[in-house]
């Protein structure tokens, strides 16, 4: 999309008239006098989310008690669940299961990875990442290295208003040296909504011999993915962001049918044997992707998360993912040339790349305030990032504050986040977004000290 | 208690008429034409449950979004629930959280034993438990002591209907050898119900030099437990069976204050950080016991676990699980009697020690066809067990079935499997529960081909 010469408010509303995707928001049960935008940290609830849940509480449990674990297909729901996930991720079926916390299946795919590693390449020893990948997937790695006698080496991938997919690719491959075992990835970063292509970075690493591992949480259901088409080795995503699975949703776990039947994941519970209800004394993994699943699943959350799955599949009549991509970018194109027009000299910066392929379905915001210097000032911490977060949401834009390094807060600024959900959203509420921020910048609302209060969780 | 002299349907109605803890039948919402002996398998539904987990849809995600993160407390769930089980399993504040599967908790805590046995004792390198344990535990150790280069050994514990306490703890303690690094045991068997003394087995392996690692998925909410009194290690249990979670509810866990803070558990996740929300790239753990969680945890899932554990509580001003194990007692000794009296010459036989401090909540028996021999025949494997518990379920009474050892039934009969709450069940439903018992027995009804066909899970 280019960004239309006139961004009058007119101009967003009819964009809104024309969007074929606009049915699909009548699907979820939108927060009333609020504009969304932090569907990239907690999905908004789908409107069949209360009665298909209730049923699950009142019939499933309540009435039909353990018979549903076979008559409301209860134990199959992974399985279930991870069929509806696979055609948005480009999996084959019975090739995704949901289950556990991201964190979790992380654990079980990094070890896969160093299994496969340890006897093909054991001369390898190192697990590459990146500096700003989130955190907990550094912790895994962390305590997994240590275990098993390897090095994480954390990289610093440069990423900017400026940044093109090609430039990602190439700093990654810069680093790709003959020690590095596994490359552990998320596809989008959190912080700066800086996107990798996929297919390229893996082909990279495999050509240096090394194997990927992508974290898809914020790519599953916000951009196309294609595991198989990009050759990917391991993949986990989370349930809760795009895929709108509620609070805490399950999260999934996919091996490519080369290794998926290669190595047992450490984590062999019951739910991953090959005969569960025999109830044998050895451990015998399932065939497939089933071996990645461990004890016995919350299922009144996964019933909410086929909720939540369900709204993406969805759009597949209008297009499915790359309609959903089409209007994301539009939406995201929208809000920079919004604040880049009506936020000029109040201090905001760009840190998600401005170009399509190098973004997922967020733009990230740096703030230095334009009293020290311009208004492209080096951003920094501490500045007002939180404050300016929390004034957007007391006027009932809902965004999320990412606090950076302070120690290095040139490499890693405190940043202000919006996620862009093309489900639900439309462009009149990016349009009155930007100019709540204006409001907000321009009157110096955000330096009141209600705004300056920390939460423990933000 | 004594058994009854005579044991009559309106003496059975009698004790129901007298039961003080009656009205906490009340609290559930009990399934229709059904007695429910399947509390140990799925716990019934708390009323409470559909309206709290309403509001956590509706409102909390719904309307509140990511703020309920703080204003719902979703993010203090695991603690806040873990505080409430602490009170069950004798645990002081701050020692439990609920969280993840019984499963992925058992690797947690096992790792962290290892770790610490590996630095106190490192020429110890045994893993024992029991055969008949619940294969996921064994699974789980198998995995681990691979992985460590550990020995998992697995003993086999004989209990029988005339087995004591006594009798247990010195088959164990026989197998307390020098080389036993920890020992792994669930404190009541899912299989045949016989409970081990935990003071008395903990001390004994102390005094042998090894740690214990305690599941109590059958006893916490079911018998009293007292993890700090026993000076027990580590310990995990389950939500959904006594305590009445809901399917797939959180699991939960607790470490010694002596060991909590010692080692890292290998599942580092954000959840387990000691400031999340810092998003620091190293990993540094939580104090306490919170350092056991990973990652974002099922918050529809815990919120259900909250009414289930709500409705123990409950019974705190009648006496609590004190008075919740001398129900217990009374119905299972009343179940043991009636069987004895009414399906006498029918097959049955009882593999759950009469005595009562080596059993838990549940009464299982084997069956071995009359034709074959007496009425206690030596209990054997696919011989119709599993047809009797389906024709108990065609008639309303839900127990279940659990596979023997083909190869062994000797030692691994089948079993059929009865779970007694004390919390929603009645004497009068003991009385029938035990007639159709007989009337199916005695009428040859459980041989019907229905019957047989068996079903992917039960």
């Amino acid at each position: 999309m280019t960004t239309p010469a006139a961004l009058t408010l007119d101009h967003c509303r009819a964009l809104d008239a024309a969007d074929p995707l606009r049915p699909l928001r009548d699907l979820f049960d939108l927060p009333p006098h609020t504009i969304y935008l932090d569907g990239n940290s907690l999905g908004v609830m789908p409107r069949s989310a209360p009665a298909r849940v209730a049923k699950a509480i009142t019939e499933e449990w309540g009435r039909d008690l353990i018979r549903s674990w076979n008559s409301a297909g209860w134990f199959a729901l992974p399985q279930t669940v991870g069929n509806q996930i696979a055609r948005l991720v480009g999996a084959a079926p019975n090739e995704v299961v949901a289950t556990d916390s991201t964190s979790v299946n992380l654990y079980k795919v990094l070890s896969a990875a160093l299994n496969i590693a340890a006897a093909d390449t054991p001369e390898r020893r190192v697990v590459l990442s990146e500096r700003s990948n989130f955190p907990t997937d550094l912790y895994i790695a962390e305590g997994l290295c240590a275990e098993r006698g390897y090095t994480l080496r954390l990289m610093d991938v440069d990423s900017h208003s400026a940044t093109t997919a090609a430039d990602l690719t190439a700093q990654v491959q810069a680093q790709l040296s003959p020690d590095v075992a596994v490359l552990m990835l998320t596809h989008v970063n959190y912080r700066t909504g800086a996107m990798h292509d996929m297919a390229a970075v893996t082909a990279a690493a495999h050509a240096a011999g090394a194997l990927t591992v992508w974290d898809l949480a914020h790519s599953a259901g916000a951009v196309p993915v294609d595991l198989n088409g990009a050759q990917a080795d391991f993949a986990v995503g989370c349930g809760y962001k795009y895929l709108n699975g509620g609070p805490g949703a399950p999260a999934f776990v996919w091996a490519h049918a080369r290794h998926v039947d290669s190595f047992w994941q450490p984590l062999s519970g019951w739910w991953g044997h090959a005969a569960p209800f025999e109830f044998t004394p050895n451990y015998r993994p399932a065939a497939g992707v089933s071996r990645y699943l461990c004890g016995t699943q919350p299922i009144l959350s996964l019933t909410a998360l086929t909720c939540g799955v369900d709204t993406l599949l969805a759009a597949e009549p209008l297009g499915g993912m790359a309609a959903l991509r089409t209007k994301s970018l539009a939406l995201t194109d929208l809000f920079v040339a919004l604040v880049k027009q009506r936020c000029a000299g109040l201090g905001l910066g760009l840190a998600t790349p401005r170009a399509a392929p190098a973004r997922g379905s967020q733009v990230s915001l740096t703030f230095a305030p334009p009293g020290n210097g311009n208004g492209s000032a080096t951003p920094t911490v501490n500045a007002g990032a939180y404050a300016i977060v929390q004034a957007l949401i007391a006027r009932g834009v809902v965004g999320d504050f990412r606090a950076g390094d302070a120690t290095h807060p040139e490499r890693t600024p405190d940043i202000l986040r919006f996620g862009f959900t093309p489900l639900y959203l439309g462009f009149e509420e990016v349009w009155h977004a930007a100019e709540h921020l204006r409001q907000v910048l321009a009157s110096a609302e955000w330096q009141q000290p209600r705004f300056h209060q920390k939460h423990a969780v933000t």
